[in-house]
Order: structure tokens, then C-alpha cells, then sequence
């Protein structure tokens, strides 16, 4: 058996899932844990190892030839650390080393959780041929990805595409992150939530107030549930225009439980986005729902992982198929 | 003679200048002519081949192996044409073929100015040394450049980097481009100007209503002045954050005419800056003032110009300095 496999991981705030990928991009396995997130750093770390455990006791293992991390954010690719927000008990924490050392010292990768979908997306979804892409989460917070030049933007620390934290409104709201304005203060699922009770939108008998219920609404004709939407649809299409005109993408991606919402969020975005990307070279930019789902965090840590010298990784794979 | 020269055009609203330039950066001779931007295509091409016809002219001449061209936007390098907005006797002018006539079929490369300023800058000035740089130019307009993994990047039309066409206030004032609230919209030299007007400053007895006048007043400390600085400041705090936060860059490199301001734009810059770029990522980011001067445009043509097979083109040596 060669080490044609990558074992892939994605961790999130409720749950770290793992998974052995194949080089076509099927996931052969399946291991899952709820994550701790309130516990100490360690106790986090043993449900990662008890997820690696569960993988490595497949007869699959031994074709395993790297390992693939797609974490929430903010990581540090170039010191293998993470510190994810809503996992207190990891900050600067040295996953890379930990990781390793569970895997006998197999080579590691770790990328961002919105980098992950976006090399999801790039290898077996919506941006799959496309050299120059931003693919987007749009759900409880504002994530994203590039491709530039038929390649995943990761930046040296892996943080690149952070799209929900570029402020489109810069006397705006204050956001968590400390700025004014972000494009996740306006777009989000709990941002479109609020806005729509603050402009009179009731939940219905179930009491349930959430984006989707807005949504719901929305797509019903509720003007200011349709408002709300809309607001949130300018501040990405601000945002996705903002990306074209720094680095020309060709294509925007959007996933994530809002994007779920359908036209309701994507007639207005198009709109919008032609009010924003005004340039020559951003106007024929195109907006596509993403495609590769729930596993896009598992395929995308394992389109990210090493591949011994002389094989390509999955990302080379994507990439040349995007060049 | 090895073809070891480049010839630099650098192709603006208001003069056409050409250099042949040797592999360290040096300018060993200039030519130049006003651009007669009112006059028809053909007649705005006899003045790019004059300045050619000068340069060739010279007894250096053999020693060139390439042409690098860094032209007002819009340009689109893949198709090899420019759409000046301030020459409108060239709209989808055929520039990289008819240069390449000019020359006797040598190669020859097309960027935009903002492109060209940034090579500039990572070739010989402050962004020397950094793999990931945003350079910009603060003037009538404003315009840029980013250097990513060592590596200029122009986007497939050699357009990246047009940052002053981001918008960061999504409800703010109209912009000639279409958009509204774009960075230029608030920061160009004029804007300070305008703002500043409207504000009840006034000029002084020389009548001088530039942004430079009211840099003037800043300094002295005019407190309407002052704040037409400081909402400028803001709004490129805005954008750079947004870029960094985007595709992770260490250095703002400013240049341009209102760069000029010095600590009136700068101080105001630098205190914005921390209100934006809060994330972990980004909030070591360094603002630093352009150092290459009215040259940038003509080094950064000559550092994209193609290079002969086995050779390395001056962008790939800064690349190599910067990676």
C-alpha cells in the first residue's frame, strides 16, 4: 500500500471531526468528538487524540502519508499554533507539535477553518477551474478563502480571506473584533437576526428568531425581514467587491447556513454587487452557491496536508487544474 | 553587450517618459514627451514612438533585451491593451503589439501604474525585503500595488491592487467609478481639498486651494485642516486594514503627492490603523513612506519587463530579496 491517504481535521467550537481522504477526495473514514470547548487546553487535546485513535486503528492507517488541519480561527500556520475563540483553554496552543507527536511524526498541515472550505471548494466545488477565487462562510460569523493565481492564498500565517472582519462602513456599529463596521457585523446569521426584531420582525408560534427564520419570512415577503436581508447582502457585496478590486477573482463562493437562505440572500447580492464592482476587470465577476457542504472542512484540511517530495498534494492538484 | 538593459515606459495623462535601465536599477538614459491626451489614438502613439525612437537612438540600445510598460489605468496586460481614463483617444488600444512593432518584435510586458509604482518599491524602496507589501500611491487619485509570497502581483489584467476603488463606507458619497464611500472618494488629494472647503477653511492670499495648502494649514494647525487629514487617514486605515486583513501584508508603503503631508497625514494614519487592524494577523502591520520618488514609475516598468530564458527579470531578484 502506498501513502496515498491524508488524514484530515477539522476543528471547530462544538465538534473536531477527522476523517482519511483519499487522493480523489473520498473520505474512506469517519471519526468524531464533541469538543470541550469550555475545559482546559488539554482535555481539548485529548478528544483530538481520541479522534487520531479511532482513525489509526483502521487497516486504512498505514496508507495515511500526512495529516491535514483546518482549524477555527485565529491560527498561526508559521508556528503551527492556534487559538480558537470559542476554545479558551487553546491560545498560542502548539497543535501542529501535539498533532505530530499523536501520529508517530508524520509532516502537518494547518490551515484556517475558511481557508480549509475555501480549498474544499477549489478542489471539488463551486471554484473548481478557477485560477482566482474568494469563497465565503456566511453563518453564525463571516469567513473566507482565496485562490490567487490557480493556488490557495493562505498568507504566512494562514489567516488570509479573513473577508468578515474588513470593515465596509467605517462610522458602523462596533464590532467584537474591535473595529467598526465589519462585514460580519452587518451579513451574519445573528446580525441579520438582530436587525430584523430591531425593525419590528416577529418570531412566529415556534418563538424561533434565528436567520432562518428570517429567512423564512423573507422569502414569504415580509418587507423588513427582506430588508434585513438585504442590508446584509450590500455589506457582502461591498466586501466581495472590495476582494475583486484588491486581487481580481473571477468567482465568489458563498456557503455557510445563511447562504441557505437562497435567493432571498443571493437576488439582492447580485444587485448589489453590481452598484460595488464598477471596474472593467471586476464587472464580470460571478456569485455561485458552494457546493461541497458539511465536509468541506474535512476535505479542505485534506487538500491543505504535505505530500511527500515527488507526489503532489491535493492543493497542487486543484491548483493545477484551476491554472 | 549582453541584453542585459530594459527600456521603461511609463505612460501617464500628462507625459510619456522612457528609460533604458541595467539590471541594478540604474537609469543610463531618459527620454521623455508631454502625452497630447486630447488628440486621437494614432496621435498619442507617435509620442510613445518618439521617446522610443530617442532611446534607440542611443548606442546602448543593442543591450536591450526587453520593454517593460507601466500605463494610467484601466490596462488589461492579458489582452495587452490600455483604457486611460484620462486618454480617451486610447480605449482598448492595442499598446503591447504596437510597442512591440516599434521595437522590432522584442518581448514586451504591460502593468498597471499602481503595479509598476509597487515593483518599484519592492525592487529598490521601502517594501525592499518584504514578501507581502501593499504599496500605494495618495495623489489626484489613488492607486496601488501588493506584493504577495515574494512575488508581485498583477491579477490576470494586471490591475490588483486598485485600492483606492474599495469602499469603506457602503452608504457614503457617490464616486466617479460608479460605487460609493471608495477610499479615493474620501482620500485622493482633491477630496482633502473639497472636504476641507466645505468645512469653512479658506486659502491663503495666494489663492492655493490644493491638498497641499491645506497640509499647510494642518501643520499649523488649522483644526478644520487638521480633520480633513485625519477623515482621509481614516479611510486609508480602512483600506490597508481591509487588504492586510484580506491577503496578510507586513508594510503599507504610502507615496504620492499627498504622502508629502508627512506626520499631518501620517500620525492620523498610524492611530487609525490600530482602530482597524485588530486581529492578531494584522496588528503588527508597519506604515512607511515611498522612497523611489518621481522614478517609480520607470523602475517598476523595468522590473516587469520579461527577461530572456535563463535569465531572472529584476521583479524575480526582488522576489528572491523579499522571499
Amino acid at each position: 500500500m502506498h501513502n496515498d491517504l491524508v488524514a484530515a481535521l477539522d476543528i471547530g467550537g462544538t465538534k473536531i471531526a477527522g476523517a482519511l481522504v483519499d487522493d480523489g477526495g473520498r473520505i474512506l473514514l469517519r471519526a468524531q468528538r464533541p469538543t470541550p470547548a469550555r475545559e482546559d487546553g488539554e482535555t481539548v487535546m485529548r478528544a483530538v487524540e481520541a479522534v487520531l485513535a479511532e482513525l489509526a486503528g483502521s487497516p486504512l492507517w498505514p496508507g495515511v502519508g500526512s495529516v491535514g488541519i483546518g482549524s477555527a480561527g485565529p491560527v498561526d500556520a508559521s508556528a503551527g499554533t492556534v487559538s480558537p475563540v470559542n476554545v479558551p483553554g487553546w491560545r498560542g496552543y502548539p497543535l501542529v507539535e501535539r498533532v505530530r507527536a499523536a501520529v508517530g511524526g508524520l509532516p502537518v498541515a494547518l490551515v484556517g477553518d475558511g481557508v480549509a472550505m475555501t480549498a474544499a471548494e477549489h478542489w471539488q466545488g463551486a471554484a473548481r477551474g478557477h485560477a482566482n477565487a474568494l469563497c465565503m462562510v456566511v453563518s453564525t460569523g463571516v469567513g473566507g478563502g482565496l485562490v490567487l493565481g490557480g493556488k490557495l492564498h493562505t498568507g504566512p500565517t494562514g489567516n488570509a480571506g479573513h473577508i468578515g472582519h474588513i470593515s465596509v462602513d467605517l462610522d458602523g456599529d462596533a464590532c467584537p473584533c474591535g473595529a467598526r463596521g465589519c462585514v460580519e457585523r452587518i451579513a451574519s446569521g445573528p446580525n441579520i437576526a438582530r436587525r430584523a426584531l430591531a425593525g419590528g420582525w416577529t418570531p412566529g408560534p415556534d418563538g424561533d428568531a434565528s436567520a432562518a427564520a428570517v429567512a423564512a419570512s423573507a422569502h414569504a415577503g415580509h418587507p423588513v425581514a427582506v430588508a434585513s436581508f438585504e442590508r446584509a447582502a450590500q455589506a457582502l457585496a461591498a466586501g466581495i467587491a472590495a476582494t475583486a478590486t484588491l486581487v481580481e477573482i473571477e468567482i465568489a463562493v458563498i456557503g455557510g447556513g445563511v447562504a441557505g437562505a437562497g435567493e432571498v440572500l443571493f437576488a439582492p447580492l447580485r444587485r448589489a454587487l453590481a452598484d460595488y464592482a464598477t471596474l472593467s476587470f471586476v464587472r464580470g465577476l460571478v456569485v455561485a452557491p458552494a457546493l461541497t457542504g458539511t465536509d468541506a472542512g474535512l476535505l479542505g484540511a485534506a487538500a491543505a496536508a504535505p505530500r511527500p517530495v515527488g507526489s503532489r498534494s491535493a492543493a497542487d492538484r486543484a491548483a493545477a487544474l484551476g491554472g
